[in-house]
């Protein structure tokens, strides 16, 4: 049995505010066997990583690019200055590789949720180093993901995915275990905590303010150590068939 | 609150079995605010859609690819006689999109969980058929999705995703509705029965026979009508950025 429950809403986040203090004033009990599902717009408000559009000088690229894609040059600015690459443009959709290796619109960087009406949210710096001070400063350590939602090569519709992992094995690796019938099984190797991301999203609203998930019933992929973090879920750059 | 149950194990599906039946008889309560989740590899055994690899005769296209790609020209020439197209063949994997529209490892063909050593498993025919039939059949009459895990263009690891849908909005609009600032909110359009999917692989072992999974607490996303299946989830062939 899993159960899934969303923190009652936060206030809105400031630069320097102590999120772990913030989530613990819900008074929502968290302990070591649970799961906390953070998304990354309240972590990265928090960590000051916000970009006000009226203080942004477009360079030549982003003009180009924005005229090109009926966008604002100064959110193209932003978006070119947080991407590693420029995977696809097309038909309004920027499509970056982050320099986490993250591949989505915008290069994660997001205007909806923000706190004035000219202010960009960019992805935190490092966000498997926001996952692990968020366990440390919570007195139950719970293991903690942080997400963003991100849209898809083939299907519709953005799913919510991990972008920063403590305490938790992001993948479950069956490949060589045997299957119910007793043969080993190919290619199976599960990205929990993506599908964990996932399911904290069904609980809250997008516009209710419960940034914050605790999941229950995950005990058998969570580790004391807070371990590689978000790293083997991210395809390395030559394993990518789509380049 | 959301609550994920795996259902107890189910015995091993044959051809022509009674999914609904064999579903009643575990016992679970389910009712017409639920979802139940149900891997497709129950559905397409009961529904027969299983291939014998003695009986198949690889033509020459399948003997190509298998040599090139270090595969069995049986298992290829199936795999490609369930693809509408072949995406991308590259390291042993055959990137297929299928004549349902979905982009997948070998056109969904699969070998694991597979009743006898050389038995291939297909998709269903018409996966949103097989779940409104299902809908149908269960006297609570909960929506159900049925589930594949595909990879994904950049990220390692699977996800499960949705293959069929009834009585459920597949995606969750939220364009042109005000983020918790009031402010109007760009491209968020969830893609909620993926999510779900994601969700019910949670409960339940890859090995340990659980397939069907209950999901409470999504009633808002429940519908009387069966509505469109899974359809609003797969990217027109035109909007496909990676062709």
């Amino acid at each position: 049995m899993i159960e899934l429950l969303a923190l009652p809403g936060l206030p809105e986040v400031r630069p320097g505010d102590d999120l772990a203090r913030l989530i613990q004033d819900t008074g929502t009990e968290l302990t070591a066997t649970d799961v906390l599902v953070v998304a990354h717009k309240v972590v990265s408000k928090a960590e000051g990583r916000l970009v006000d559009l009226n203080d942004v000088v477009p360079g030549e690229r982003a003009r180009r690019l924005a005229a090109d894609h009926g966008k604002d040059p100064r959110h193209t600015e932003v978006v070119l200055s947080e991407a590693a690459q420029l995977v696809r443009a097309d038909g309004g959709r920027l499509i970056c590789r982050t320099r986490h290796g993250f591949v989505c619109a915008n290069a994660g960087v997001d205007q909806s949720n923000a706190a004035a009406p000219d202010q960009l949210i960019l992805l935190p710096v490092d966000p498997d180093a926001s996952a692990r001070a968020l366990r440390a400063a919570l007195p139950g350590r719970p293991a903690v993901i942080i997400t963003d939602s991100f849209g898809r090569a083939w299907r519709n519709g953005q799913c919510e995915v991990a972008i920063g992992v403590a305490g938790l094995h992001a993948l479950e690796d069956w490949r060589g275990r045997p299957d119910a019938q007793g043969r080993e099984m190919h290619a199976s190797i599960i990205a929990i905590a993506d599908e964990i991301a996932a399911a904290a999203d069904l609980p809250r609203g997008k516009t209710s303010r419960e940034p914050a998930v605790r999941v229950r019933g995950l005990h058998r992929h969570i580790t004391d150590e807070d371990g590689p973090g978000v790293a083997p879920l991210v395809r390395r750059l030559e394993d990518d068939l789509f380049r």
